[in-house]
């Protein structure tokens, strides 16, 4: 009866469960979703490959678990509404910066990208979670029409940059300070978010 | 002697050559860089695997023969830079969705953007085609500071809008007309290329 599994949660589980995600977060962000392998997550965190089919069941568990994003989408949806709607364009930017100037945050963001490009589940979270749980309930409280329209263009350019910057690798935008790129897309989220998107500028 | 390989050209080999290209595409386009495979790529343009060998090399060979974009950069320039320098932004929006609007172009397009999220042949081609003899001659042209800085602002919001579009899928950017977006990114990309970067918009 020794080998029996144990179920419930001991002390000791959940850092083993955080070893593995940190793992699988900096392998799908390095590798793409198609070339991670539940055995080579399990392999760097040093632990038998049944330990993480325990945890996340299959690749695509783990990768739902490794993706959680780094923020809350309610609490930064309440954040940037604290503040005139005239630089809300501005808010987002930096924030958005802010988050990929972490290396967990920008580990946690590129793994998603880089996977929702090939897969369809992480194509469905990069919609649900920055465009359906942020950006949309942004636009919505905004008040401006056509929030669906606005709210995909604005993740548009921000995911757009997130990519050239760190993940197709745009030296330039790399080398450029975020409060710079804040400045540069601030206006173009502006637009998107409250302004006309049709006739002149 | 009648199995020595043929060398030279001869009539039937430029079709062949264009029918794998052809599946080639359509499969890099559907399952990205890393799921591609010659010997999958072989098998539906119905030829030995040795005849995809012998034409492209290796799947980097074949992914880049595969990956010809669409348009001739020096022809494109050409014509965006012939008209009003004020709406240069909107002439290039127009232009890029007019070509993702074709089947081919769509393809060629968005398997190259797929593959550059995991693949660093792909990402630089990306960067060299699009950014590199495209959006930097461009922004030279139009004698704007900043020319590098405001050619990769450009790029991402062009392959994020086609990203958005054509492979995550966001619904409502599918939905929505070609000229529509044109519309709603086109001074985007003029503020990029002609605009002030910073400060008010």
């Amino acid at each position: 009866m020794t080998a029996r599994p144990r179920l419930g949660r001991r002390p000791g589980e959940s850092v083993t469960r955080e070893a593995i995600l940190e793992v699988a977060r900096r392998k799908f962000a390095d590798l793409g979703y198609d070339r991670t392998t539940m055995r080579g997550v399990a392999a760097d965190a040093d632990v038998d490959a049944s330990v993480v089919s325990h945890y996340f069941g299959s690749k695509q568990g783990l990768f739902t678990a490794a993706a959680a994003l780094p923020f809350e989408p309610e609490a930064v949806l309440a954040e940037l509404l604290d503040g005139p709607r005239e630089t809300i364009g501005h808010r987002l930017a930096t924030h958005a910066l802010r988050i990929v100037e972490t290396t967990d945050g920008r580990l946690q963001i590129t793994g998603l990208i880089r996977a929702a490009a090939s897969d369809e589940n992480a194509a469905r979270m990069l919609r649900d979670r920055i465009t359906g749980e942020l950006l949309l309930p942004l636009a919505q409280e905004l008040d401006s029409p056509d929030a669906q329209l606005r709210a995909a263009l604005a993740s548009s350019q921000m995911v757009g940059l997130i990519m050239a910057r760190h993940i197709t690798g745009l030296q330039v935008l790399a080398d450029t300070d975020a409060a710079v790129l804040a400045d540069a897309i601030g206006p173009t989220l502006q637009r998107y978010l409250t302004g006309p998107l049709t006739g002149a500028q």
